[in-house]
């Protein structure tokens, strides 16, 4: 990350020698690692407070990637309560889970007790079950209560994601008393950008943005600058679902309900964020073939996680060869076959998996739906049609001139329009199928794409020779 | 989008028949849909105010793209100045521009002067150039000067997407004097979440965001309550890498700063969140060899843009096949060789997309770097060849098993061995070299990789078949 020049003179000059903690390309330099590294060997505190102390939580979670593991502990267990534990939940997973697993419980549990619940949420939420509950133990009564109950909502949910820290006010009051409430209290949450109208049941009756508060006399009454709240969020709602009406809203912030309508919590666009990433991730690896996967999974763990894709793939394979093989003494006779049909097979498999690729990703940001599925079956049909036949006429010209075979170059030429034409389709219907019967389109369209492109290419080809042929 | 039960009553009986938008699987509901159909038919202007002046901009949206083209423009003609343009900024680029090229340009103006500036740019960048100019003619002079600065910064910059209202105040001001000139001034920013602190010749100072000023006493100086602006963001900025200082660093809005540091304008969280969907689904689709391409793209323009990829893979294609020509005679001799030989290379090819996916998604996000590339390359390595001995195994006993043969057993799965160990080594190798020299490991990664597994895989199984058999 560059930071932008001239204004990080600040940021510089903080650290003990004016050293930055990221070089020209961004990443964190050679010399602040060895420097930090020095620091944690002389078990200088010191310096590590000045040094680490300064840093954003992200940054701090960028120095602990790439310490060596011994020394992130050792950096954590020094600095003691100067360390930000908000910078856990920017590192990896399997980087967190070895810091806390490390780490006495009562020290987590004083850490969890200074962290806004959110992240609270995100470091407890996968540690094993019995360290959780020795953390919760040492926390004060109502900071647990909070955190079981975001805890209790199932993972990947709003519930799970929001804060438990908001500012509520009745719709009467008015816009002074509001302000002078914000300045008096000392138990506000650190950053906020709108506050809830709640009645006395603590159902939600609306919201005000903080520009709107500014804007407004002091005498004005709450209830006559709020919004009524249309896109309050319920606690057990999937994150996907609830970072799309973020982004649909145009929303900083919103309210997270229970199935009471009670307010229980805030969701923030931060968080939301992070999911929308990690489900572009998620689309993505699946795509690839790629589960849940982390960086820092270790190759066992890697390996196992890749071995059901590769296994389907093998099923489908031996599939296609299968097919090949009822044309074994078609084969024998004209190798040339053997030789070309891969051409074939991977054309069609290329085209299938382009306007997969298409489909995936509308079918993730829900572009694609009744009005305009018709519209776009029929535009891939004719790009599969079109692609077909330009290619066709090129590898039937190449074939022909490489075999000194017309009949060849015929034969390629047709079964390569009826296989990147069923590549069309099968790119199209295949992950709108899935879609419809409830699968997720991203983990299963790759195989039974290729499955489909791999068979269809084979049987065109070889059973197209076969008949010209007369074998 | 399914709205949360129970809380949007409200929305709904604003339909003038108590009809919701959106149907239960959250697509624009047929009813809806046929209601507005026939206003516009009926050229009925009072009902098509009811019901589509009360929704949200990306509702119009949505409504839009499920509307006859005809119905899009006369939807817009009818509702005139009571359409909101900004829903224009929430549907595909073609039927923007299909809507746009249609109105007069006096009318596009009339709506862009309503707009946000960010908004308005939007609107904007993709028309041409004479269009463009007949538009800003008609516009009042500072709101032309704002918009030609906006739009004279290159595509996909900070410059761009930024809004150019703002709050600014001088670090002298009060607490109080700020809040009461917010109280006065009309033209303030639609929506805001913080003010920047200037001095008199416009360079930024810092910034105060509201909730810190709805904290403070009337009496406290600006300067007191400001924080250094760490992360201001250059208007000749990459957009992508803007996005990232905005995760990095969990900011709601950012000042973007010209050459000489002075304020220009805002970049806000929700033009951010637009662009890391976009980059996303730039990855994605260029992995899936698809380039930047609408859904509403026609038969033609869709095929043409999918044509580079294509005869990229044709290339390869044929180079693997030629590969396969240097041992016709093998094949001849052992028709099985051509049975089995698709599997060796394809089991490669998904191996090594499987790398490949990781690393080019660790790339963009930036969480691979000098300090775990060495790691993350033994681990890809440790991968390929656990998954290689586990696949090669399985391959081989069920090859012997097929034709009988255990010396073609033991060929394959030798093979196989040698072309997911390749495949691990190209899929990591391949992106992060592709990224050191300065191209997309995105576009390109996919096509290298393919062509070293099909190589190797042919060139392996074949070679060893030919040395064994002794052919």
């Amino acid at each position: 990350m560059s930071e932008p020049e001239g204004l990080n003179e600040n940021a510089n000059a903080e650290g003990a020698e004016g050293m930055g903690i990221y070089d020209a390309d961004g990443v964190v330099s050679a010399p602040f690692l060895a420097h930090i590294g020095a620091a944690i060997a002389d078990r200088d505190t010191i310096t590590l407070r000045q040094e680490v102390g300064v840093l954003h939580q992200s940054e701090v979670g960028d120095l602990l990637e790439a310490l060596l593991p011994d020394q992130r502990l050792a950096l954590v267990v020094l600095m003691g309560d100067d360390f930000d534990y908000t910078a856990l939940t920017e590192v990896d997973e399997a980087i967190r889970l070895e810091i806390l697993e490390n780490l006495p419980n009562q020290q987590v549990a004083r850490a969890v007790e200074q962290l806004d619940s959110d992240d609270a949420v995100y470091i407890l939420e996968d540690l094993d079950q019995e360290d959780q509950d020795e953390i919760l133990a040492e926390l004060p009564f109502t900071e647990r209560v909070r955190l079981r109950r975001s805890l209790g909502y199932p993972e990947e949910t709003a519930g799970r994601r929001m804060q438990t820290e908001f500012v509520a006010v009745p719709p009467f009051w008015t816009v002074g008393q509001t302000i002078d409430y914000m300045r008096e209290e000392q138990n506000l949450p650190e950053s906020f950008s709108q506050i809830f109208v709640i009645d006395p049941t603590f159902r939600l009756v609306g919201a005000v943005d903080l520009d709107r508060i500014l804007r407004t006399k002091r005498g004005v009454k709450i209830e006559d600058v709020m919004r009524e709240t249309r896109h309050a969020i319920p606690a057990t709602m999937d994150q996907e679902e609830a970072a799309q009406i973020f982004e649909k809203y145009d929303l900083l912030s919103a309210a997270v309900v229970d199935e009471n309508e009670r307010l229980v919590g805030v969701l923030t666009i931060d968080d939301v964020v992070d999911v929308i990433q990690q489900e572009a991730e998620e689309d993505l690896l699946r795509l690839g073939g790629v589960g849940d996967e982390e960086l820092s999974d270790r190759v066992w763990t890697a390996a196992r996680s890749r071995v059901p894709w590769l296994m389907v793939n093998l099923i489908t394979a031996f599939l296609a060869a299968s097919v090949i093989g009822l044309f074994d003494d078609t084969i024998e006779k004209v190798v040339a076959l053997a030789i070309l049909m891969p051409i074939v097979a991977g054309m069609g498999g290329n085209a299938g998996s382009q306007t997969m690729t298409v489909t995936v990703r509308a079918l993730a940001t829900r572009d694609i739906d009744i009005y305009n599925a018709g519209r776009i079956i029929r535009r891939e049909m004719g790009v599969g049609l079109l692609n077909g036949v330009v290619f066709a006429t090129l590898i039937g010209v190449v074939a022909a001139t490489w075999f000194q075979d017309y009949n060849l170059g015929g034969i390629i030429a047709a079964a390569m329009i009826i296989n990147m034409f069923v590549a069309a389709l099968g790119g199209i219907l295949i992950p709108l199928l899935l879609d419809r019967v409830g699968a997720d389109p991203a983990v299963a369209s790759a195989v039974f794409v290729t499955a489909v492109t791999d068979v269809v290419g084979f049987l065109a080809f070889l059973g197209l020779a076969t008949w010209w042929f007369g074998i």
